[in-house]
């Protein structure tokens, strides 16, 4: 038996620990996509207490402590900070096999030193001692990131955003990272939502002009990805419930629009036009200034009706989707395709039955590009980030795949203390790897091994983004 | 290499062997949900032969028999109780990996002591033998109950039930269990099946008042709902082709059921209109009263249209179904929940790949209940209730919510041998939790781990369905 | 650690070495469903170099090497020989878990006594070799077919062809194994491409008629039919976006077909009635005739329209497709089976989510037929045919079905070199097997087990075919 999360935590062969000790481990990180505020990053951002860094807004850790029964007041009501972690520690021994039992005793380890598993008993002893630790010097936001050796940060950012923070790190020399925005125009292709038209007064007043057509709001679009350009962004984000590609007139597309700017009722059929339009638009755009394009899909959010008006969005009530995605996929890809315009994209869907779909329509959109994965599928995730949920994702790519240009991990938390997910990452790619080599399905060649692996948790993001051009 | 069978059966780790035996193997039974006939149990129903028990009824197994091309004269036909079980015999070794091999090697080995391995040629003695052991007095319904240490029963009724057997049993002091109903009222929502005017008049009968309207079906419905509970009832069960939430104006239900009450055709559009009326309309009925709401979905039921009308339904011809679920299940649960009406729920698909549907839907609607796990993903259910259908099932519970909440397991068997599965899910579980500490991913703390085993095999189904108060 | 691809490979356990090498590796192949020229066996067709053989049809290399960067005049373009192979050989060591990994290295093993890993580095020393070895006198088609112990070959064909290749091969007495026709009747039931008024001007010359109602149609399928039949045929192939079973009248029909002989436009539903038809009126005679019927499903086909036009299709740009099979697939068998016309069938689906839904369809359909496993689930398929994939098939179809009643493996290869995927498939087998013996979930009766090995390896699809009437 091997002893609980101790330093060959997951790796089962000795190929494994050698795969992982010697080249997994010392690579550094670059997170990609991440939900992080960069303002806490420049203003360098100190926590009172463990609770506000875990249970602050992490609704994750939420969905566990309502399945086990924990009353609201003690997950984002008035509880104190004490109290609110008790039944955190209470809820811990519950949540055997699920992800969040390895992300914080690897989290109480790595960042606090404590080797004890958190129960009900000790929670208290173990929230006072985290809060000591919280008030060392190194224990800030630029600390943490600097002791997880992080080089650089994709943050996630609306069209309207001013990216001040990113432009006051962008000159800071003594910046932990590399910071870089996202940009996630979710808001502005969403015309069935009821906030669209006091989005686009909004974004009119960003851009300075009226956006009264669908043609108006492409050139938005457009300048905001200019200025996102200007602050090193290269990367977009775009969450669809599931796939789709349907085509619609410019004069129905104005229609869709004047209407939908107006507060009035739009179909859903009328809403998936107007959204392949921008996505196409946008997606010309990526491809021309060489921008990486991901596609979230497969979610179903706000579920829960009594709780949206009381939480808001991201605050534990989405699930997974199950309407069909091939056919919208395939058709979106190859569209940009044939308008010579596809470029680099990174598929994920949150329902992990499509792990097939993607692995082999990415397949068939590879072509003639020179670069290694340039249609990419992207780590377990969300739901599927656990060991069970990555190993099927990699075991699905490498299937249907070239594992060797896999790009790997990414956090996509709201937690400055997640860096930690990808060594969990890169412990459970060299546990599958040193599996292949012990069944002698792949010969022990552990140069072309260990390279593989510094690839996949480093190399590869590092060439496909070209962070190589910042990070010197 | 380990014996087939043997005292540590599918216990591959120390942990695990020391789970089961020391805490799984040694906990009673809660069967909450099953098809067995009560009157069996009021008259301690007596076999003559093990083919009566084995083969009378048991859709699985004609099912093997029928893909190992046995004509169906020796499945269901007039064929003698000894050339059926020939076949059997003959059957069993084709079934290496289906669950069919484990459960009658199990029930041959705890009810009749038979270690060997049923095939061809040795079926004739081994039939002799069990109906020797079937003569014995403690081989009746009620000694079969006793022996498998079930303490409580839940079989499933349709609203014109009497319920006669569960009114003997309640009244009878030497009954071996607890024997309540679950209300199952599908008929009285199948407005689209030619049966339904036959049923509307018997249900007519049943409560004393015509049924004219939607309003009088959803009185009859809550009447019934009285009676059942005044024979003990706490839980109900619902059959879902697939998930649905389709609203609709009372006109337009008066309308559909007048239609259908005639045996007029309704679409089916209309058919999921009146059916979602009605679970709502029951659903806040088991709110109000605690009761626990099933929900079975994912099923095609009786494809055979050459077989249907000579066997009838539940005899072999059902398949899984691949309709989305996600949007009708998040919404018929959040129709419910804005109501205010939300109660205990178990959701079961029949088609795996909705896990993780299930898994998080559910997380979305677990607040502020102060009920672990209020909102239950069932056991894997009927073509998934074998090894790697439950591990499947669990580690997808595990890694998506809070494991220490299961329920765990419930045999929705018609036969009164099949309690054993209960002690395969509990050697699967036991075994799960084993390979996890073994592999040091949870620590070797055999006390949280035991009564985790015990909540799971027992005191969990205990307290969620309040059967605490019937089980001094 | 077990050294790379040794002659246990993939055997994890003694039970699975001895049911191997004591029974599966011992048992001749038939290959009954492939996409191979026969006319290559009748010629005896001879390759200059390996890169013709692997790399010159085979769209599955093709698609990683784009997925590794790879330029098209690499793939499918102008480069020589030579350096197509060396971009094969730098592909390579990036398939880790790829079956192309392992179907390369098994191919250089058996045909070219090659154990050495093949990479960038030593990939021209290895094309030299390789071709050294192609130049000997039993490297042609019939040699290597020959000394991989093929009986029987399965080609596929379109009713319009003439089948002279298989007439020669019939009358060779010096043929390497006994090579029938498979009748695969898709371009005269897509009546939507546009390629439809050519092929029914083809299908006209060839049967002599014109064929201007449905009606012509279905006579001209079935004088094909005999025709194929005449020539040793017992086997067609259908393939289907997904399932489907849409009826229509005789008039609409007509109507739908006149209008797609014309060129003119019909719709998608209009294609699924006249699709339903034809496969209800061949499937009636496949019945009549005892063939084999096999329904290909799931897959979304040239998914590029930008190379679509440079390759055609089969070359690298087919996806898995995810719409619902269910409902589809249970009617169109029922209809069949209502008639009195449900033959023997085989059911593959490229999603694997589709794997218990084919299980438990094809479990409703087996009555009374006196053939074991009537309805076949066929092994995994295409995107699925690697290790995982096997495995998880298998896995389902024991846990669904009858395990002894699978007729096993097929290549469904272009390429003459693909019979070790037998061998690849028959250590998978026996590894399943050995484990559940290992773990004590099956009896270690090796007679058992062995025989049923060798009938999932041979004896099924021997007696299922009724190929045991032409291998005496």
């Amino acid at each position: 038996m091997k002893a609980f999360m101790n330093e060959d935590f997951l790796l089962k062969t000795e190929t494994a620990v050698r795969l992982y000790h010697d080249h997994g481990e010392k690579m550094p990180i670059i997170d990609y996509h991440c939900h992080i505020n960069p303002m806490e990053i420049y203003e360098d951002r100190r926590y009172d207490s463990i609770t506000q860094v875990w249970l602050g807004g992490d609704h994750y850790k939420w969905r566990a402590m309502r399945s086990c029964g924990v009353p609201e007041h003690y997950i984002t009501g008035e509880a104190s900070d004490e109290e609110k972690f008790q039944k955190w520690g209470e809820t811990m021994p519950n949540l055997i096999g699920n992800p969040l039992y390895h992300w914080t005793h690897l989290e109480l380890k790595r960042y606090f030193g404590i080797d004890e598993p958190l129960n009900g008993d000790n929670a208290m002893e173990i929230y006072k001692k985290c809060n000591e630790i919280l008030r060392q010097p190194d224990m800030s936001v630029r600390g943490i990131i600097r002791k997880s050796n992080v080089k650089l940060i994709c943050t996630t950012d609306d069209p309207v955003d001013d990216l001040k923070a990113h432009e006051l790190l962008a000159a800071d020399k003594t910046a932990p990272a590399v910071v870089l925005p996202a940009f996630r125009p979710d808001k502005a292709m969403r015309a069935d939502k009821e906030t669209f038209p006091a989005y686009v007064a909004q974004l009119e007043s960003v851009v300075g002009y009226a956006i009264d057509t669908v043609a108006d709001m492409r050139k938005a679009l457009l300048d905001r990805i200019d200025y996102f350009e200007k602050h090193g962004c290269r990367v977009s984000d775009h969450a669809l419930d599931y796939c789709f590609c349907v085509e619609a007139s410019e004069e129905q597309l104005n229609d869709i629009f004047a209407r939908a700017k107006a507060g009035k009722p739009i179909t859903w059929e009328e809403q998936l036009a107007y959204h392949t339009d921008l996505l196409i638009t946008v997606g010309k755009e990526y491809f021309k200034r060489d921008w990486v394009c991901q596609y979230h899909f497969g979610c179903l959010r706000n579920n829960s009706r009594k709780m949206f008006p009381k939480l808001g969005p991201d605050t534990g009530f989405d699930s997974m989707n199950d309407q069909p995605n091939a056919v919208g996929l395939a058709k979106l890809l190859g569209v940009l395709e044939e308008a010579g315009a596809l470029g680099k994209t990174i598929l994920y869907s949150l329902n992990p039955a499509d792990n097939g779909i993607i692995g082999t329509i990415m397949g068939a959109f590879q072509t003639d590009s020179g670069i290694p994965g340039k249609i990419q599928q992207g780590s377990a995730w969300w739901f599927n980030d656990h060991k069970p949920g990555m190993e099927e994702q990699m075991i699905s790519l490498m299937s249907l795949g070239a594992m060797g240009s896999f790009n790997g991990m990414l956090t996509d938390s709201r937690s400055f203390l997640s860096y930690t997910r990808h060594e969990y990452f890169r412990r459970i790619l060299c546990n599958l790897f040193g599996q292949l080599v012990e069944d002698g399905e792949y010969p022990a060649d552990m140069q072309t091994l260990g390279a593989m692996v510094e690839n996949i948790s480093y190399y590869n993001t590092l060439h496909y983004f070209r962070f190589d051009e910042l990070l010197k």
